[in-house]
């Protein structure tokens, strides 16, 4: 998916949501835990019923590989239902990852060819060789952690050189030389409010993932104050508290009611921002 | 594994080489593609050939996860063939992960439990909480990328703030406050010759996975001049000039002849050094 595709998407749909698949088979409700493959059926329900309401999934790769084999295998199916019947969200794999380069070009061909998601989440400590890798593939994105939303992220992203420049800035700074706004995305946590201002002056134009809203405390309103700019520009994902909205046979239609409360204040915002 | 069992393991076998299990579908000999795990029986038959001649596996996952599901049964085969076999063989699941608290803590389990490996590669950038969910595990370590040996690692890594500390350096320092010696080893490129003083100064008393050596351009006695310590300090990786020495059906004969020779000249540098 290009970026005026995704664009497009986010003005129909009135929307921005991404919905974390952090699907964690001891939460999901017991009476899935007896079909044959219960992460991929709990998948399927919350993605026919939240599916109205966001314009992209994430699926975290952490849930689905701490399951082994039978995890690897929930997760492709769920991304190749999501390509089939589900063609224009985008699919993120939250995989974190980064290596020397043979190594992720390896990567890059298991997610974009093999699994073809539309898009990964990569780390950059190892620097340009481990992400240019991922950058080859038409209509594919790298999302690169800049400023992450844990309370670990002040250890090492927060750390300035001799100018006050930070290694989070640096990483856009350099980062912009290897791709720009149409292959590259950025991941910024929620709960960094005001430091939105800093990453836009860096970055104006790229989209950016945004986690923490919800359960890690992050403010909707205030991402959305700091962070929008003119495509809107943002990406925001939920995983919590929309698939876990309910622990009961209800699951789904929590799920999709979650969503859609999200959806409605996304709404507000991009009606007021006359986007 | 602990600390001491490693040292042991050194000082009976003369070596610290770690056998990088880099095992790429296009690469391993024709004849073994016929056969119904073509990657587990290369692994297999590459295990047995050089297990005298090294104190580790290191099977990088990017390889296996590359291969889908059928991937992923091969890496779990090969784990399982090491812990039966070969139990005194360390083994490193290099996988590069770190996330944010509850995602890392899934990915301590998958690894340590599931897969029941001795360790795993982590990145360090989304500092502590990402971090220390992998240390909950009695003889099990973290080995924390600091300095690799891959061209981009210039691009963040050696990023100084005003008064010149290196952020692979803050990494080395911060890390030290989560785990000591007994928990935490450091990842530290083959090519980096004298920087491993710098290292040593911070880390005296660690060992340091060193990949880099061979196709990658380092040198074994740069390395163990600056790096070794009075444990040996060291586990030095091989992939690619071990594990495919030859392409033929005497592959594994060829990688033992390799293996073999790179433990030779530990042996010296051991010798030399009176371990």
């Amino acid at each position: 998916m290009n970026k005026q595709q995704l664009i497009d998407q986010i003005r129909q749909k009135r929307s921005f949501l991404c919905v974390g698949l952090d699907t964690d088979i001891k939460k999901i409700p017991p009476h899935l835990t007896e079909t044959e493959s219960p992460i991929f059926a709990f998948n399927k329900a919350i993605i026919d019923a939240t599916a109205p309401y966001c314009v992209a999934y994430k699926p975290n790769l952490a849930f689905y590989e701490s399951l082994g084999v039978e995890g690897m295998k929930a997760f492709e199916h769920t991304v190749r239902y999501l390509r089939k019947y589900y063609p224009q969200h985008f699919v993120i794999a939250d995989a974190k990852r980064g290596d020397i380069g043979n190594t992720s070009a390896m990567y890059a061909r298991t997610f974009f060819e093999e699994y073809d998601v539309d898009s990964l989440t990569v780390a950059p400590y190892m620097g340009e060789d481990s992400v240019t890798p991922f950058l080859g593939y038409e209509g594919k994105w790298v999302i690169l952690l800049a400023l992450t939303s844990n309370p670990g992220s002040k250890d090492f992203q927060l750390f300035a050189d001799s100018e006050g420049q930070r290694l989070f800035e640096k990483v856009i700074i350099k980062s912009k030389e290897w791709a720009g706004p149409d292959r590259m995305m950025y991941v910024v946590g929620a709960t960094r409010g005001e430091m939105f201002k800093d990453i836009r002056r860096l970055a104006p134009d790229h989209f950016l993932l945004v986690p923490g809203v919800g359960a890690q405390g992050g403010s909707l309103e205030e991402v959305c104050k700091y962070g929008m700019n003119k495509d809107c520009g943002l990406l925001v994902n939920s995983s919590r508290g929309i698939i876990y909205a309910s622990n009961g046979e209800d699951f789904a239609e929590a799920a999709a009611s979650s969503a859609s409360k999200l959806q409605l204040q996304m709404k507000e915002i991009l009606d007021q921002a006359k986007f």
